[in-house]
């Protein structure tokens, strides 16, 4: 890994969720942090929190990263290319190919551009959400460039303890098209659902409703624009899922009907083998056991848990908690290597902890 | 709250995850649970875990507690209903319409029926999921019945720590498509485009798509069978969705044509409603504030954060945590009420706690 110290002056444009997270991060390094927004109160705000400091007249940017909407990039990095003509002008947006052509048919230089775009963020978007450990452990995509010029913004990403992955723009752009913006419109769909549903129906939701329909929170003004920005590959996705969603309907519509169950089935396995492609939690495909321990609902019990699995010897690997409105405790499910299980639930039960009843 | 005490013998047919939990809690009350399956080594297994004991010939059950897959369910309530003249017997099938259609077209006489459905289960289903404590807090539709049989129905639901809520068959089978069936065929389908994908897109991958494919891991042998009873409600839904799928393809394949950015954005609006209607996880609207700390990952970090947490007298209303993989920590997200949240960050910063960069 390469841990180069960043030089020189770092030029933010665009104090958002990205922004200024990324301002928060490279002066947790020491970097010196220019920060510029469109809007004065956003940039005040930044500065105030400690993303960096106000632009000066005789500032040197080696580096500037634009970190503005995705309707905006290309004009706001050709902008940059030509105020500082010996920066490198890297861009975060979450689309590459329509910035790169928007650019290209410009007739913008692009010998100090790099495209990238760090996968990271919460629905929750905005400055107000923005953390100097957003990146930590997210995959960066890096595109195109001159080597020294990657190297300056994989420099930056590593500092932000953020994976550098190089792609193409249009590599990129289909994968984010299938892991994020895909998913989006479909939890959009879906929870759309619900709009006219009885209080009675919704008064039923269980943990799968809100998983798949969680995202479907996301503010709409972003996303108009990533959507419409990656428009093709998008659609090509979404037209595959029509035509399975399709079958799907005809299956149900005649469920009696030869190869109905048969069409339902294979619907179901093919998302079992889909889901299986997704890399687990510690970024493996590795799988632990996972047992579930009743924690009373009072003051230092989740504490005494987690102690007690410490005393053990044995680590968790993930935790995960379940409350049950209106009941006098909680559930935490804990994962952990499988060989360790049975270790970890007789010295538990030892120190008088329930484990939920559970089958071999 | 009605703790009306069950008297008499329950008997529970079938001894999966439903049936096998029912009993798990009824047994931890005192009742006298008796186990059926139609295979043996299922039965003696699940009375080995004390989910019950096994049938004798002089029993006399009160109440029968079919808990069968979908597909035999009449058959086994209109076996169980000739067996013992006098018992109420109750199902717990995820489909009512279809189970009642079956036994009155079978010419059963439904005086001692009681549809009923536990909104509860895990997608990791079968007896070895089977936890005493798998229904506390979550809602139990109890169907049509003679008043004081479904108040025997009734009292199973509330030992068991559910909370009943009374529905039709047409009423429930509408709910659970919407809240339950569509999600599932959704997220199935959204699970199976990542299939073909190269391990480069996948490991972009973030919690978005974990979410909205998560239960995409559900076994298909049941859910055909749900799927199939509760076809018509279920294709009446994803019909709606196929036409607003529609729409938003052709917006995307035509994204400067008039009115489609408008379009995309209505879909996006359109699943912010929807996502709204969803109760909070405590069963109320009620929002928490939440704040990320950084736990270092040595043994220990995390029980002294809830320690501490809890010695600064805050009531941590939910814990996620957010694995990095690679990274030398993890984030926990604390939930506490928004009144607390400025007391919790002094009190954790004078310890030495590391809170997340935020703005305000």
């Amino acid at each position: 890994m390469n841990l180069g110290r960043i030089t020189g002056q770092v030029r933010i444009v665009g104090a958002g969720l990205l922004g200024a997270s990324i301002g928060l991060g490279l002066r947790a390094k020491g970097v010196d942090v220019i920060v510029h927004d469109a809007s004065r109160s956003t940039v005040n705000l930044a500065i105030d929190y400690g993303a960096g400091r106000a632009p000066l007249d005789d500032d040197t940017p080696t580096l500037v990263i634009v970190a503005v909407p995705p309707d905006v990039t290309a004009e706001v990095v050709a902008r940059e290319l030509a105020a500082w003509p010996r920066a490198t002008v890297a861009d975060v947006a979450s689309v590459k190919v329509g910035v790169l052509d928007e650019l290209i048919a410009a007739g913008v230089d692009l010998d100090r551009y790099v495209g990238s775009h760090p996968l990271a963020g919460r629905e929750r978007g905005g400055a107000s959400a923005a953390r100097a450990d957003l990146f930590i452990g997210r995959p960066w995509v890096v595109g195109r460039g001159e080597p020294f010029r990657r190297r300056a913004v994989e420099d930056v990403v590593i500092e932000l303890g953020a994976i550098p992955v190089a792609m193409s723009a249009a590599e990129h752009d289909n994968a984010v098209a299938l892991i994020s913006h895909v998913p989006q419109v479909v939890a959009s769909l879906l929870a759309h659902r619900l709009a006219g549903a009885s209080d009675a129906a919704v008064a039923l939701a269980g943990q799968g409703l809100r998983d798949t329909t969680r995202i479907a929170s996301s503010a709409p003004e972003l996303w108009v624009q990533i959507l419409g920005a990656n428009s093709g590959p998008v659609a090509q996705i979404l037209r595959e899922l029509q035509a399975e969603l399709g079958v799907a309907i005809d299956a149900l519509e005649t469920p009696d009907a030869p190869g109905a169950r048969r069409a339902i089935a294979e619907l179901l396995a093919g998302g079992n083998t889909g889901v299986a492609r997704i890399p687990g939690k510690h970024g493996t495909s590795r799988h632990f056991s996972q047992l579930v321990v009743m924690v009373d609902d009072k003051p230092g019990e989740l504490a005494r848990l987690l102690t007690e699995i410490g005393e053990a010897q044995v680590n968790m690997e993930d935790l995960r908690l379940e409350h049950s409105p209106g009941a006098q405790f909680g559930l935490a499910e804990i994962s952990v290597l499988p060989e360790k299980e049975a270790l970890l639930i007789s010295e538990l039960e030892a120190r008088g902890w329930k484990i939920a009843e559970t089958f071999a």
